[in-house]
């Protein structure tokens, strides 16, 4: 029996989602619960990686297993066998040929943002800070030159090993709510680092540090250098995975 | 000179604010901070003490020095010393008779909840989990009981060591925004444990696992039995302190 998994993570405690020889990886903490629960070695694929401290609240993964748990109380069970720092929201049986990553339609990310002089102990671990003020109308209105179908190998980091660098995005929204700033990228995939490059591009155009036209550029020319920094992990979070 | 300090900090990184044998407080790092900086022993003065676990983004606190360092930057310098679990957001000369302590006039908490059947990673750091539905506006109702001048003798722990347990409360706030529901007192000061024992009473009332006369009884009575648990400090935050 195929599982689908939702799963909640505090990107901080881990090294990421990918099992690694050393650190405590997100896949390697839900495998060792399954295997806890069920006596089963089972491998959990997920929608996607997500990197050391990105955190997740909408991750989806699948495994199999030949355990006696009725599917959709399976993630209350995992939940008293995982830390703190995971836990599973649901859980339900897949059909046989659902694959949490080969499936996902659409991925929905966000990026944290708030602005202060001040770094504020109370938001560090989940947003990146931005001095001064923002322009987040210009940076909404930046952002829809990245909506559509367009080659976003400038918005990525070198190391992805992709057939195609070719991605949609169907939408952006930047929201403003006091000093706290939200980007949410909706697309039907993500290049490495992708998100974290698309925001720090914003910010920049929103602070008034780098013309607009660069994302035009970079999205025909693909050179990465037109771009700004690549915000930190901590700011992201895979907010959904839709199938 | 006298300094006033506005500080912000999350109570997860420390045994409280006040200094301790075995335990790093928040007092003791901020002292530690003014003496690498300015090389004098000064006694840090807060607003009040908060608990281990609970979280501040606006205790203010008061410290002497000779030292000559303009004090509207005092913050900023000594927030290259301190750890990122503590911070100053801003400092001021203070009149040489303001006391961070005894001159407070009003203080403002906010108790955090969350309203999920699981655990979620993002929201545990800073806020405390509710199971089930919750009646916001009847918490609101019955918060209206306790504003005013009372004798808070039931929602106090003891061991507690004061003159008297007669407090004002300016307004209670529940404020319900999706799944996140703040509760704001203000009042003229507080009782060991009162914001939380306050809460922990609300969310029962909101619950319906308690009726709403137990506040009026236990403000009659001062019997804390009448009461629901002290809820866990994580979820609270002194937010202002105001003179």
């Amino acid at each position: 029996m195929r599982i689908k998994l939702t799963l909640s993570y505090d990107g901080t405690c881990f090294c990421g989602w990918q099992k690694q020889k050393n650190g405590v990886s997100v896949q390697g903490t839900v495998e060792d619960a399954v295997f806890s629960l069920t006596g089963e070695r089972v491998s959990v694929v997920g929608s996607g990686r997500t990197d050391a401290g990105v955190h997740a609240k909408g991750q989806v993964a699948h495994f199999d297993t030949n355990a006696n748990i009725p599917p959709e109380k399976f993630y209350k069970a995992l939940n008293t066998l995982l830390p703190s720092g995971v836990k599973a929201l649901s859980s339900e049986k897949a059909a046989e040929n659902f694959n949490a990553n080969r499936s996902a339609k659409r991925k929905t990310y966000e990026y944290s943002l708030y602005l202060s002089d001040v770094e504020q102990p109370l938001k560090e671990r989940y947003a990146t800070r931005v001095f001064g003020d923002i322009d987040t109308e210009k940076m909404q209105k930046a952002a829809e030159i990245l909506v559509g179908e367009h080659d976003f190998k400038a918005f990525s980091a070198t190391g992805g090993s992709v057939k195609t660098t070719v991605r949609t995005i169907y939408g952006i929204e930047v929201k403003k709510s006091g000093e706290d700033i939200k980007i949410k990228v909706c697309g039907n995939g993500f290049l490495y680092n992708m998100v974290r490059i698309i925001s720090g591009a914003l910010v920049k155009i929103g602070k008034g540090e780098m013309p607009v036209e660069n994302l035009t550029r970079a999205l025909e020319t693909g050179e990465r250098k037109l771009l700004a920094e690549t915000l930190p992990a901590k700011g992201l979070c895979l907010s959904a995975v839709e199938y």
